[in-house]
């Protein structure tokens, strides 16, 4: 059974009271977190036609055996995993972009349905599954995090941002507002992060919620990527929560100009923002917001209007 | 250079203003995220003295080669990285107690001092290097996320939470303020996790921060085993943010019988605490709490006292 991004559970609300606390039982409803496996096929490896799934008894158990490439497995909120499946897999820089993906499909033929894709790849596409490694043995020798050890996880796969995008500081205030309009399922369970893409004048694009803030994104990138609008020039995107290296990491792939989080960045979040030419703003709530990196982007708003 | 848990920053703060915005730099104290690397050395792995570092040229870049096992690279925030490794291979099922290690140091001579820690094991102590990927592989099989997966994901290593603890609702109503008390780091960066441990008369016994709440509660595990306290069997832990699968898994492994968070919990994370027989409660704040398993360690409270 395909599974909803929410649950219903009895929950027991317990209010304490001098006179005696009150128990009662009633329906709760949970964001849903379950893992789900993201496997690529290369076209050459797979010998299947194209509307067959690849499941278990065919995934090689190490990378580069077998017809599929078991990359990540990612404890996620279910929805949109095709989504996250290109995001995750552009943002690590496996894949190069969308036309390297021939299909997305759940591998329903698995006892784990719905909880694996494949991506099938193009003919022809660069496909590096040992990008990951080199991402994790590039990090883990990334020492005192200043400029060189940032070039070295970053790596060729994230160019400078040069988007001349200009925003407008009200435009920036009045984003948390809409992005709470919009999370219907943070609503719900109140535990949900969110990524949402606004244009410049603030009118949101899409949302994408997730129990994990980099699945999130993860899901906004991929979105933007399957609709062939990467990179996200001229768009302000907007992060629930704490803003960390990752998730600036990921926007930067997807080549966004001005990141917003309604809470604090960490210090190599900053850093990596300034690396790459991002804007940075953090704590964005109603009247004001602070400036981590790129201030260049926010326009200078005089009484009479905005000015440069 | 030892780095700090929060670093100071130029920020702008933008106001906006119908009268003209208002930009005014000051200093600003964010929350340091860089990453650690934590490997393990065995006892008949290491040809040189207890007190030698173990560096670079000296580690495996493989698991099972060399005298030093690349185990894991996190992005954490600087401070308890001893706590922290200890912490993460207890969790992960690595080693089976505090009696295996023989040793915590930084591999101070690497050119990414104090972000590789070296955890030397003592002679005779299992140590099972495999366990991450298998735990990887268990969570990729599993499925639906039902019973069945669930022990395929704990494995044997997680026993059954047998604690007779019982909590006052006032207690638990009275904690999330202590925690913010005692949040040093978050006062000042507004962007930490934080995980701590109380006694059931809610006194808070330690707090542990971190940008990554997975991290958060790593360091505080990891400082009770080094104390000699685990399985915490007594205590109450209390988490920020929401409660997912997998801070349920590691107090757990803890023996936690009541997890508290101030938000909601995912869906597997109270179907495992069901499972391992963990109290859980969410979005704990005054007056009242959510009870989502475990129940029976909530006190029945009279306008008399706390009753059976």
């Amino acid at each position: 059974m395909r599974r909803g991004s929410t649950a219903r559970r009895p929950v027991e609300r317990v209010t304490v009271s001098d006179d005696g606390d009150v128990r009662r039982t009633r329906d709760d409803q949970l964001a849903v977190e379950e893992p789900l496996e993201i496997r690529v096929i290369r076209a050459e490896d797979a010998h299947l036609p194209d509307d067959s799934p690849l499941c278990e008894e065919r995934a090689g158990r190490g990378r580069g055996r077998g017809p599929a490439h078991r990359i990540s497995v990612t404890m996620r909120t279910p929805g949109a995993d095709f989504e996250l499946a290109a995001g995750f897999l552009y943002g690590e820089g496996l894949i190069g972009g969308a036309e390297s993906i021939a299909s997305i499909r759940y591998c329903t033929d698995a006892e784990q349905q719905y909880n694996v894709v494949n991506v099938r790849l193009a003919p022809g596409a660069a496909f590096d599954p040992a990008a990951l490694s080199r991402n994790f043995y590039a990090t883990s020798s990334c020492g005192v995090c200043g400029k060189a050890s940032i070039e070295a996880v970053m790596g060729p796969a994230c160019a400078r941002i040069e988007s001349r995008l200009e925003v407008d500081p009200a435009v920036l205030t009045g984003l948390p507002e809409k992005l709470r309009e919009a999370q219907h399922v943070f609503e719900r369970t109140g535990g949900l992060h969110a990524a949402a893409q606004f244009t410049v004048d603030g009118a949101l694009v899409r949302v994408r919620e997730d129990v994990g803030r980099h699945n999130a994104m993860d899901k906004l990138v991929g979105s933007a990527l399957l609709a062939g609008e990467v990179p996200l020039a001229e768009s302000i995107v907007l992060v629930s929560g704490r803003t960390s290296f990752e998730l600036v990491q990921k926007a930067a792939r997807a080549g966004v100009p001005v990141l917003a989080g309604v809470s604090a960045p960490s210090s190599l979040a900053v850093e990596l923002a300034e690396q790459v030419g991002m804007t940075l703003a953090g704590f964005v709530r109603h009247p004001g917001f602070n400036v981590y990196a790129g201030g260049a982007r926010i326009a200078r708003r005089t009484p009479q209007g905005v000015g440069g």
